[in-house]
């Protein structure tokens, strides 16, 4: 035995302030100390407000112009400072802090100055510039938000998941085949073999079904498409479900409405300080319209007067327009778009035995852009094999997966959520990139 | 207006039911549904036992002989059956079903048998079996329960850090340059540039600690590593987190003995099924002792009578006996080793004021293996700029790194933990494959 054997208990009291203690006018006229970032200083002649940034907002401190010279303040700063608050309806939170001492607990580099006006409140810089400058413009008020409600839809969506009794899952993002096929699929070097990034957690997330009937994953997927749109990003995350013992392919819809009326009643109560920052109406989604893909092409087509060039795709301008339509006729932001054609899904959807033409599959859009691809998946052996086979694919390259057709697997099915897009739509930005932490395209692999 | 549009409302309610309706007796000698996969058929003689199993567990159903034959029931079905629910106290949950009526929902292929025998207690398998043929082994209770522990332990780790104001962050995994040096890095080609698999999302954290003060990420990291041990993986899941306005690397020791503190609660309440079935005793850790690097050396060197070799490095035996040690010691399956020397921390760690060779930093050692590493990292521009350059680094390639250095960050640091280390040691599995869904090393791809 050691003598004074130091032991580490947990977390200590700490006598600093935070802004939901402050807030309320629990502790006006009180003095007491907090830290925080120097976010702005604002000179009013005799006084001066110096913002402080902390993680929950800002906190307006009030300092003679003399005890800013002597502090030496400059913005980028932290310190721990002391004052007497005192109920300010103008100022963040309706408090300020009239400051009696000030520490400072670190410094920017001399001679340096912010690269972008953190402190407005919107950015008035480029797209470019703000994703190059990235951690220093996510300091701004606004920005950071757009990640807060982007962490209360994640949260809202394991929680509601969670509810239902679904597993959540962690599957392999280095894998030996891809699941979508197609050549959009980033290579790797794995000691000696080739290997791809995940594209999707598709196959692991079927065999998943087989040991907890209902599973989950949040996690990111790669995709090495070579198109750079507003809404593209080569590395993205992906919120997926997968589903047994389904009835029909509705099953899966139902669930994706219940857990968006969940995500947004959810981000309404716990993240409503940002939906204010960012002004955010959240849409109603008590009721999501459901329409069939040719259905839907068809409807665009008579009221917008636009001819249908290809019955078997659905061009970005049609999603756009299918939006509309369902906007203004039925007041929704959302709309279902099912049976999507066989040829344009992959060779593990289940195609409609009414008409094999079609599948029971559904993207669902929002505001007029496709956020979920999902739908039921082949379960039986013979049938997967069959249809590998008519596309030319070799079943003996799928061993792995085919296992779970081969031993067994309940009707199942499930979908892929886009969280940057389904954020952008939310916020109503005009770039996927806006709602992407640290993107990646084409071009953009830093910060 | 579409005439009887289709909308999707939300999830329906359903007549079948599920164990946790069942089990307790609420249901006793009523007549119920309810569906699942056949796990086990059990002939009894003049009565079969039909082992479902479902997500929460199994449930005993009981069928004539003949009515079997009639059923063409085999393993691997996925079913939906009528009974007369019938309190049975050596059946599982205390009940079991009277079959009044099946439909067969499901079939595996013809012909085939279960590879390796699912409805044992314990797969008598080779790990490398058990590994090739996962989608279908983890359907087995007892290697399923392993994977449910595990999200428990990440669903606590995000509760209680979001219950401590922390922000959860996504990270890019594709970078163009690699946080912990070395050469045990994925190499990718990213659009006719050289990217990377991140190997810890470490720069990405310490930017948004100038964002949020207090972030967390759980997700994949990459290790291009050929060491092929039992405690290695090529991919796994990191839990980490990263705190500002740090007083002292002791508050984060404090944050992560809290953090144990409540996913062990979280575990024994919520997990207790799966807890029992693997046999679990979840460990103590109301207080965990910490020693310095050099000391721990030493008292092992002491108590074991085993020379020091290498006084800057911890080999995996010293750490089994500082495990040892402190378990004899002082009853503590866990134990805080500080001060790592700073030659074996990366450029980022903070040196102690007091002695420079040695860094604020720490290794967390559960039953003498480490499963976490953490410390303080330098904040102050000039400071981490000179380090690079004592370790002939060029600061130039760290130019979107050093930019919140350069303005402005509050004194922090955080840690990372290996989340199937942490699984492993809990139930004292011999090989951390055991407790990683798809496990990825230098030998296997798949599946």
């Amino acid at each position: 035995m050691v003598e004074d054997m130091d032991f580490v208990t947990g977390v200590k009291e700490s006598d600093l302030k935070e802004i939901r203690d402050i807030a309320g006018g629990a502790l006006d006229g009180q003095e007491i100390s907090l830290t925080g970032a120097v976010h702005v200083i604002r000179d009013m002649g005799e006084i001066t407000f110096v913002i402080l940034r902390k993680s929950e907002g800002l906190v307006q401190c009030v300092l003679e112009k003399s005890d800013l010279e002597a502090f030496r303040l400059r913005e980028g700063m932290t310190v721990k400072v002391s004052g007497i608050v005192n109920a300010e309806m103008r100022a963040p939170r309706g408090f300020e802090l009239r400051l009696t001492g000030l520490t400072i607990l670190s410094e920017p580099a001399p001679d340096t100055a912010m690269p972008v006006p953190i402190g407005k409140y919107k950015l008035n810089t480029s797209l470019e510039t703000k994703l190059s400058l990235r951690p220093i413009s996510l300091r701004n008020i606004r920005e950071r938000a757009i990640f807060k409600v982007q962490e209360g839809i994640v949260r809202g969506f394991r929680d509601f998941l969670y509810s239902e009794h679904f597993t959540e899952i962690r599957t392999p993002k280095i894998v030996a085949g891809n699941a979508e096929g197609g050549a959009n699929v980033f290579k790797l070097e794995y000691f000696g073999k080739r290997a791809f990034l995940a594209q999707s957690p598709q196959f692991y997330k079927q065999m998943m079904v087989g040991v907890y009937d209902r599973v989950f994953e949040t996690a990111p997927v790669f995709r090495a498409e070579k198109h750079n749109t507003t809404r593209h990003l080569n590395e993205y995350t992906s919120l997926d479900f997968e589903m047994g013992y389904i009835e029909s392919f509705h099953d899966i819809m139902d669930m994706e409405t219940a857990m968006l009326q969940y995500v947004f009643a959810f981000l309404k109560k716990e993240y409503a300080k940002e939906l204010a920052i960012l002004k955010v109406t959240i849409p109603d989604v008590s009721r999501i319209p459901a329409v069939r893909f040719d259905e839907a092409k068809r409807l665009v087509s008579e009221k917008y007067d636009r001819k249908i060039r290809n019955p078997y795709d659905l061009e970005p301008e049609e999603e756009v327009l299918i939006g509309r339509y369902f906007k203004e006729e039925y007041d929704s932001d959302f709309v279902f778009v099912t049976h999507y054609p066989s040829k344009k899904r992959p060779f593990y959807a289940m195609d409609d035995p009414e008409d094999k033409k079609f599948t029971l599959s559904f993207d669902l859009l929002f505001k007029g852009m496709e956020i979920t691809t999902g739908g039921q998946r082949i379960h039986t052996y013979a049938e997967q094999v069959k249809k590998m086979e008519e596309r030319g694919m070799d079943p003996a390259d799928f061993e792995n997966y085919l296992m779970i057709h081969k031993h067994g697997m309940p009707p199942h099915g499930g979908l892929g959520i886009g969280l940057e897009r389904l954020t952008m739509r939310l916020l109503d930005e005009a770039n996927v990139r806006e709602t992407t932490m640290f993107p990646r395209d084409v071009t953009r692999l830093e910060p």
